[in-house]
């Protein structure tokens, strides 16, 4: 049988829709989306692209109008998907925290914990998660769906709130107060189950996955390279973090070698100090694509 | 004779010109555009540039005013312009495809091919053009210029269109059919024949053009960095592209080499995969600001 | 004792900010602006970022309501402000001009020398730096606050202005000429007397103005590699800037070495040509995120 | 006691927003929306504003957290909302028709009534009015909540839509084809049943709706103002519509009158052409800000 | 026959659209655009609209594709279009000067009249009125076609522009003089021939063209009224213009009058001063949206 | 002498630009400003324009640079500005409530009173007028220039802030309590005391007063238009506000009355209910461009 074979991957739409298109773009896949046709264009013959709501795409996938896609474990959970998770990726570059749902109320609440919600009324956007939580905390309170501005409703429209957060900044703003941790969510790559029985399928799926990790994980990585008198080589190595072996050439230059790693950008700060203090020189640190170990 | 030698250089103005001014900024040259003037600023004394519309640049480049510009092989071909051509730039990073003029109508219109234009009126930027083709086909038909929204024209307005196309997506949209291609245009580096002669100018023209095209030739190119063990070597040297040589180092670390190489960004996607069956470690992708061979 | 210590740190707001944001970034300080509230976030627990306005940096500075910030030179003279200088930053990448503050009079005003002032009105935003100015050049003239568009102002409100330009471009722009200029400005670091008697601040500001400095000093620079034979290498050596020692490691090609070094990007438009000449193959230019001799 | 009374108003926020903000300043009621404070200002002490989300008013009029609201029909069902409506808002100016939900389909969908939905997947973000059609009509169909762009998932997610539209041009614009009307919508003014018993609330709230309504009559309606002779005026009274009353004064001109009127603005185009025919002169149409009868 | 009478309505499409829509609003005729479809939704059964460029719609109207349109004198000259001209409009409110197709050049150019241009190039985007106007000139010159920018091409590209201006200003602001006016221009309605002897649609076109007229005139028009003591009546009567008879009726004061009358705007600020000489009380102006004398 | 005579007029440039232009287009004046120019053009040749920021109007005013200029009183004073004050204007029809500059601390500051600020640090944008207040006080404190933002400085770099608030909720959205008001403002018109005495220039400057209070007086103010049997008539005036005559004209209906009058636009919601009570039918309320008794 010579039928293309295509895959149909699913991408969050809205406020995560540009970072994703660059993300895919970072791993290989360009994406051009047009006003005029909400099927977007990509320069791979055997990938169908589709911007749905991050809230929907578990649905889509578990239902097989999609074979794949990528949302946050929160809306997997939210939605009840059966799916077959295929990768987490990491956190957002800026904070390095994960997003987490929240149950928050005023700062001058009377609300401490879970427990204090027996009968009270409380707003989100994750109704079943949040009527989850509050069974497994034996807690009887009435879940409202909130169509938006969510934090503006704690204040006199309800009694608490559950919403996603990551530096608890927006919350801070609108004088509210963090009472618990309901989950901690990052994206994930999911299949649907039987398009990962199929092999074409599954060996796309995985490829991809690999390169979306490489493009992610270039993005808090940085390269760092340097030249060490031989004799200071073994000093300079252990201030270098061991996750992985650096590489080191010979320079033309006599007792001289150059060393090369990659590591986390946000250690840069701390590392290059000690680097030149162990007698590193030349310090130049470069950016990266990907990093596939 | 000491006066100052200038080059004058017309740049595309319009949805153009920020990735123009991006792209000489990777070949060295950085110019800020400023509302109130019309001349910008660029920090080489040798050249003054001017920002015109791609439709005039090879018009004033014949007439002299320009010594050489950058505009479309289409623009040229419609102006009729008899400029010398220095050299051919690749297509949209997003699409690897080049811009095509092609003759398009309702999808569901009677027309099949250029021959069945006879007696009928046409709509385009590029009157020219099309006047040619149809001369060349043995077809007689009314072309008229079209102030823009071509596409919207052909469902009442006229009964087919002369319109620029890459993916054919906006097309489509418009429930457009293609019927055939009048012809493929890439951005070119003109010349005006006279400064052409000058050997001063034509050693700017040359330098600008080679700096040029090592920007565009790393817009599409990465780097790529992996360690591997030498009995591995072969194996995994077969798997690059055979285009160039790639650079082989002695790694400190006995039976080792480090490989770098240069490739066509949208391969690596095919490429990583296979790099790791063959034994490649710690494969790392960087960008590029410029590559000449 | 065990409380933490914490750097008090402003940076310019306005229309620094942005650039000023990406440059912390770039020295591995990621800092996130939220409308809402107007303490930024940073990465770093040992800081705490204040955007103030370039103008009232030094002043804050000098207070002790800030322990260090980024600033002009301008505007700590022009509050003289006794803070301490930590370190200078360089130009500007675009015109790789310093920001200049001139005289300036409408193209065809008799004024040609700061002498012809006397008994003039002159418009500013910097009365002091100017009365200073006036002062040692024994003129009287009248100095006045301009709350902006001071460009303007010199036409018919006032005799002369004193504003600040980089290009001279949007001077010309308004017809004014430059008569003379008063002072150079480039970016420091400042930080207060007190704060920089603390071992632990002044070790905090001294790696942060090493990490900004990196970050700064690679935006201007680039890394180039390329490869050549043995027998050339001294001849390529001699084409490129004497400024650093180029990093030379061998091939595993018999008789070829590469060659890679970090060099200004602006003279990269005409080195490359004359490696060329030198023998270098393979020439790739690649972008830096630090670079820390 | 002399406790001040006050009444809170929800308003819909979002799309909406800064319409109605427009039309309560046209009724009287001046809002101004702050970035930084969730709470409106408006120049009516015995006021409290609160702009919700249409979809959530009903909901807290319901509960009491406001005394009134304006939202739709559609919400106040959806919600199943317990609230008093003290009055209706006419439709749309533009398009004069009120929104409509419909049930849609792709124009080549083989479903042609509610009754082919037997088994079949429907998106909407209004799930419990369409379920309840559904009961109605003796369809079994699973009903699932879109997040937004439903029109688009009718192509391949869904079987059917039920979604919103005056005109329908958005959903030709989707190639979809309505197969029937749900519900027809328009603007309510409500309030919580408690609130309603009050008073000074009751008063307050019928106060606002006739001025509220007095605003949105004058939307649609102009002031028509003409001379005519006394002999023309029973001709030119019956061209006018029956509806109201003209008010007619007479002219220091012996043997002419002044004829005045207010009628709906869409008849004009018909009117003024046949009341030129009756013999009126001077015609003159001007707007109005309120119609109070 | 009961077929639907319909008449297709061209509007100037791009920079004049959103002006245009409302006046047709201000006629009575609410078209509402949609990004998604290219025809506009009208309330009005019976007509059809179509937006397109100005520079086209002569040539639509001409070939019968529309039964009408408004556009500009230019353009319908430039395309030496034969169609039935229904209605000229007034001028811009803001400046009340209509446009005016001139020769600029720059200010210290040694061209002073159109004899000058002899063997010269100039650039216009109305290359065939100003072919016409050097033929009736007797001048030889080079006319191209200018893709926009023209005013900036004078300086260098070309030795004279023909260029479209209201106040001159723009032209004065690029340095340029104007030597001479080629044409004036202003608003029409056209009609094409053919659909011009349809009864019908000459009753509609001509019904539309009536009321634009009145929203039009009404807009630099404005009312105007007051009261005064009859004896001081004839005096104010005096100092109106003599233009049209204003509306005098009686007070039930008595021995006043009132006295109401649609004036220029314009006038208005010399008016006001000289009724209250005249004996004027409580004057008010209020503003109208159709005058049909 | 008949050389043309010019009065220079300045207006405020910045946020208040564009509402000071839609101002004077309703008093006649006509004024469009080119991002080419810097002289904006008005439609009356007997004046000349100059866009100036507010704080600096009064200066030039004064000196002679402009003949007359809009500012608010809060500047005239700040500058110390020797002026002739031709006229005030109403307040803000948002708030009704004129501008205030007052002393306001964080919420929990211990600053109470004036007197508290003793030896404090005060930012503010108007030095002057606060040096005045706290020598007024006999408080000793410092006052600095703030650049901007001065409503977040209050909560850590200074100790109190000087700022200008309408409605106070800036202010409670920052966690900041007024301590005390300084000064009220309104903008005024002025003029130079020289230009005052010329007879033509003050004729004109009156003129434009009247025209500008009445389209600014018409701002705030709507006529209403009812109709009453006469035998309420009297009930029905004594309804009305006192301030003005209203008109009543006779109706051609034997025993009715048309009554209209103009009123404060914020008293029509209280009005309105009460008019209906006494009998008033038909009630219309319109908008007015200028008002002069």
């Amino acid at each position: 049988m010579n039928k293309k074979q295509v895959l149909r991957f699913g991408l969050p739409k809205g406020s995560l829709q540009d970072a994703t298109i660059e993300k895919m773009a970072k791993a290989g896949f360009n994406i051009s989306v047009s006003s005029r046709s909400y099927i977007p264009y990509v320069d791979d013959p055997e990938l169908e692209i589709r911007m749905i709501r991050a809230q929907e795409i578990s649905r889509y996938v578990e239902h097989g109008y999609l074979d794949c896609g990528i949302t946050g474990l929160d809306w997997i959970q939210e939605n009840g998907s059966k799916v077959h998770e295929v990768g987490e990726f990491q956190f957002s570059k800026v904070t390095r925290q994960p997003a987490r749902w929240v149950l928050a109320v005023p700062e001058n609440s009377p609300i401490k914990s879970v427990k204090d919600l027996e009968g009270k009324r409380i707003a989100t956007e994750v109704v079943n998660l949040t009527r989850k939580y509050l069974r497994k905390n034996k807690v009887k309170a009435e879940v409202e769906f909130s169509w938006g501005a969510t934090e503006v409703k704690a204040h006199e429209l309800v009694d608490a709130i559950v919403e996603i957060t990551e530096t608890g900044s927006s919350l801070r703003a609108n004088k509210l107060r963090i009472v618990e941790t309901l989950m901690v969510s990052t994206p994930r790559l999911i299949a649907n189950h039987t398009s990962w029985k199929d092999a074409w399928k599954r060996k796309k799926v995985e490829t991809m996955a690999m390169l979306l990790k490489g493009a992610l994980e270039a993005e808090s990585k940085v390269g760092l390279k340097m030249n060490v008198a031989r004799e200071n080589l073994q000093n300079l190595l252990a201030t270098l973090p061991a996750l992985r072996n650096p590489t080191i050439s010979n320079l033309s230059l006599e007792g001289w070698v150059a060393v090369e790693t990659i590591i986390d950008e946000h250690v840069v700060r701390e590392l290059i100090p000690a680097l030149k203090s162990a007698g590193a020189e030349g310090i130049i640190e470069y950016p990266l694509n990907k990093v596939v170990y």
